[in-house]
Parts: structure tokens; sequence; C-alpha cells
């Protein structure tokens, strides 16, 4: 029996859980924040079915939050997505995800960026319809702290071991190989997990890994936040974040399939686009002096670590 | 005979002519702003060839601007640019530009584009190599002034009449039709011209097009600069800027062949990306109030027009 038809999946459990996640998020955020608030709008699809964007703007805490549900009915599998499963050409198909992306103000509050998606196509035959989960989340400090990276990392492993001990391994060097900028030769930031096409153990099994990984979200993200957010920034801090930024803009620009895709596809730009960060800046030919704290987030974060391995620093 | 292989084409008076093109607009850059001073490199291209960036930034009235030289020389015609030419494949080549992007500080002064470019590949039998030209300039106001936009397309048509009446009409729409946002559904300013493979005429009628649309840059964009730099601005306007100019990056990232291609082929990255602004805002899902000076940018200034043709505003 092949994976992901094993079990008559639930989308309307599916729908809900998505929809809980996406209020659930926002009201933490909103929380943190202390101040602003999230504005939504819910939007028809042309094609079918609904998106609804969140977004909050200018609060003391989050500078820009964007936390998107969609949910798309379609009556025929559009082309892109088809290339990697020809078999599903043309059939009737929807698409369940949360998408979110927050850009903190204070710089030593890192970016996080978290999606979750369903995909489902019915088989016209009567069989049993295709299905698989993605998701993941990803995390990109301007300066980097050992303790909030091993943090991030071991949430992440161990809502992917509710399912299996080598799912992490697996979806962390997904994550580091989707989330890297080929022109820079330099990874986005310190990673996280990222899988997609995921069916496997059937869809109870699947489900509850893709909750355990959107649960996960909060507990590996809230943390860091409490830790660094009282941490007092300057000119100095607040430059080298919106430099820094630029890279943000430069690979979902250029480089993720989902902004691309979304656009291309004709999709609401500015829902695609609540992801670039508020303020950006770009500085010709510039890198920071070595051994500044600015350099360290090369020399020490932008490269691939098994920080979920590494031990937690002993506090001085 | 085909045009293009009319007359032995005088590489060297090509490069002469970019190389002095890439100086005097630097130092008329440099002479606007009064204060800043460009910074240059010589780097030997990877395969031949050698590349001259020049940046200028942090002036009083020019926050940034890029103008750079690039002479290319390859032993065999790389896939993407053969494949409008497919009988080019694998010939020796040169390719020689000079592209250039000025952001001013004030937001009442323009940001312009201007690109110039030749290229050449020879014949491995021994016969006549083919080459061509390609050009052109293009303006982005914030703020649009009608006289501005008029005198911008009238000094391109000018130069354009060095060849012949219809030129002008075709760059225009050619301007158009390239610096067009297909997921703003809006162009990216007001146009200009640009031209790409152009032979016509042979060599020596082709070269002088191409010299005059190249001089017709600073007689086109001087004036402006002359006419709005003293116009005093505040937050309002800065904030506009910031936010348009986050169009700029999404045309140059997403859109732009030049962009994409350059750092697909592996050119140096921060030369490539010399052209995006030096600070950049995007903010959700905003457009600005129906009657200001902000709403007319796209009420008078955002669509094709034939500005030559217009009748200059009198005095008032």
């Amino acid at each position: 029996m092949a994976a992901g038809t094993s079990e008559t999946p639930d989308r309307r459990a599916v729908r809900d859980f998505l929809e809980s996640t996406q209020a659930g998020i926002c009201a933490a955020l909103e929380a943190l924040d202390g101040e602003a608030r999230f504005r939504g709008e819910e939007i028809a699809r042309p094609g079918g079915g609904v998106s609804r964007p969140r977004v909050l703007e200018d609060g003391p805490l989050i500078e820009k939050a964007a936390v998107n549900f969609t949910h798309t009915e379609g009556a025929e599998m559009p082309g892109a997505a088809t290339q990697r499963r020809p078999e599903l050409a043309g059939r009737r198909y929807e698409a369940i995800s949360v998408s979110l992306i927050v850009h903190p103000r204070n710089p030593w509050v890192p970016t996080c960026h978290a999606n979750y998606r369903f995909f489902l196509a019915d088989d016209p035959a009567g069989g049993a319809p295709v299905w698989w989960f993605g998701g993941g989340f990803d995390l990109t400090p301007y300066y980097g702290f050992e303790e909030d990276a091993i943090h991030w990392h071991r949430t992440a492993r161990a809502a992917c071991e509710v399912h299996s001990p080598e799912l992490y391994p697996r979806f962390k060097a997904q994550c580091d190989a989707y989330f890297f900028l080929p022109h820079r030769n330099e990874p986005r930031g310190i990673g996280g997990i990222f899988y997609d096409d995921f069916d496997e153990g059937g869809f109870a099994r699947a489900f509850a890994l893709w909750r355990a990984t959107a649960e996960a979200f909060l507990a590996a993200y809230r943390p860091i936040v409490e830790r660094r957010r009282d941490l007092v920034w300057g000119e100095r801090e607040r430059e080298f974040q919106l430099y820094r930024r630029g890279r943000y803009v430069e690979f979902n620009l250029l480089q993720d399939r989902g902004t691309r895709f979304g656009l291309q596809a004709g999709a609401r730009t500015e829902s695609v686009l609540a992801s670039l960060p508020p303020r950006v800046a770009w500085r010709y030919d510039w890198s920071p002096e070595p051994g500044t704290a600015e350099a360290r987030l090369h020399e020490v974060f932008l490269r691939p670590r098994d920080w979920a391995d590494e031990p937690l620093p002993q506090p001085s």
C-alpha cells in the first residue's frame, strides 16, 4: 500500500488545525508585542477557496509580522505543481497553508519564518486521493547566540521525534539546502527544519508529525524573543540589521519558490510580498570588521552546524 | 549584404568611447553632488576581460550611484546569449558595456538608469564578425513633473533621430514593455528608450546612433536634477521615496534579465547588485490617498504616454 493512501485524510481536521494555528500564533505575537494588533482580511480566491492574510506593523517589539492562511480549491492541478507528480495533472485539488514571518525591531531578536501546508488531489476514478504535508521553520539572527541556536534546533528535533528519530537530520539538511543564497555563497540564517511531500506512516502519523512541528514554532521562538527583547541597541546594531535584511529580500525575490511561483501564478501580490522586511539597506561591497560582533554572525552562525548536538554554554 | 556585417566594427573605438563615457558621467555626477567621490576598482574577469565598477555613496545630493564598465572576452558564447542567435554558439566573443544607476537622496529628484553595450562574435571560418549595439535610459520619478517627462523623452527622441525618425517610437515602446512589473501591473517609471541587437545601417551609422543615445543621458538627466535639487523635502516625501524604491528592488530582482543572468552566470555579486537602492521600505497593502501628490504619480505618470509629443506646460 502506498504511503499517503493508507487512511482517509481528514481535510476538515487539517483546516481546523491551521485556522487555530493562525489564530494562536497571532495572539501570541500580539501578547509578546504588547501594543500592536494584527489586521486581517478575508479574500475570496479567484479559482475557489479563501485567503486570510493577517499583518501586524509598527509595534514596539515587532516591526512587521505576517501570518497568512490560504485555502485554495482548484478544478485542475496547475503545471508547476505537477512537474514532480505528472500523474496529478488536471486533477481537482486542495491546498491549505499557513505561512508566517516575524521581523522584530530589536536587532538582538532574530527574524523567523515558518510554513505549514497540506495538499490533496482527488482521484477522478474514485480511488483514494493523493495527499501530503509540508512544513518547517528557520531562524535568521542578526547577532547570534549559541544557546538560542541550540534551543531552536533541539525544539525542532523534539518535534520531529514524535514521528521517528531519523526525520530531524533529514529535515535539517533540507532546510540548510533550501535557505541558501548561491550568489552570496551564504546560508540565510541558522536553519531549522524544512520538509515537503511528506506522507510517511499514513495520514494519522504524518498529521501528528506536522502538528508537532507547527506547535513547536512558538515553543522554539518565544523563549528566544523573551531572552533578547530587553537588550539595548543603537544605530550600529540597527544599521547591521537593515543591511542583513537585504539578504532576506534577495533570498525571497531571487530564490524562494513560493514567492516566485505565487507572483507568476497571479496570487495577491501584497499577500505574497508581506514577507518582505519593513526597512532595508544595501551598502556596496561592505563587510564587518574582523573580530566584531557583526563578523561573528558569519564566522560562527552562518555555516551549517549540528546545533542540536552541541552542549549548552555554561553560564559564566 | 546583412546589416551589421557591412563594415569592419572598430572595437577599439567602441571600448574607448565607453571608457570615456564612464569617466565623463562619473565626473558629471561628482560635480552635481559637490562632495562625494566615486571609488573604483579594477577586477580581472575569470574568463578574460576586466570590470571597473565605480560606486559613489552618501553624498548630499546622490545617496548612491553606480557606474560600471565591463569588458568580457570569452572563448565560447554562453548558452543564454545564444538562444536568440543559435548560430553563435561556441564562438569567441566580446561584450563591452557601461551600466549606471543614480539614486538621489532628495525625493523630488528622480532615479535614473542607463545601459550601453556592444557585442561581437568572431566567425571561426574567418568571415565577418557578428556584432550589435544595445542601450537606453529610463527615468523613475517619485514625484512627477510634466516638463521633466517631456524634456526626458524629447532628448531621447532627438538622439534617436541622428539615425532615423522611426527609431524613437520603437525604442520607447521597447522601454515601456521591458520596464514593467507584471505582479504590480505597473510600469517602473516614465520610461525612455531601450534597444538591443541593433546593427541597422552598418557599423558607422549604428555606432553613431549609440553614441548619440549615450551622450543624451547627461543632456536628459542633468537639467532635471538642477531643477529639482533644491526643492525642500521632509519625512513624508522621504517615506514615499523609500516605499517606491521597493518597486525598484522588486523589478531588479524579479524581472531584470541582466541582474538574474549576471548572478546565475557567476558575475561579481556586489557589482550586479550595486544597482539596488541604499535604503528601502515596504509597507503592507498601502496606497496613497487620492488627490495627493503621491497619488498623482500613478494617476499621471505611471502610464504609457507619448511625452515627447506633449506641449510643455506654460509657466503660471
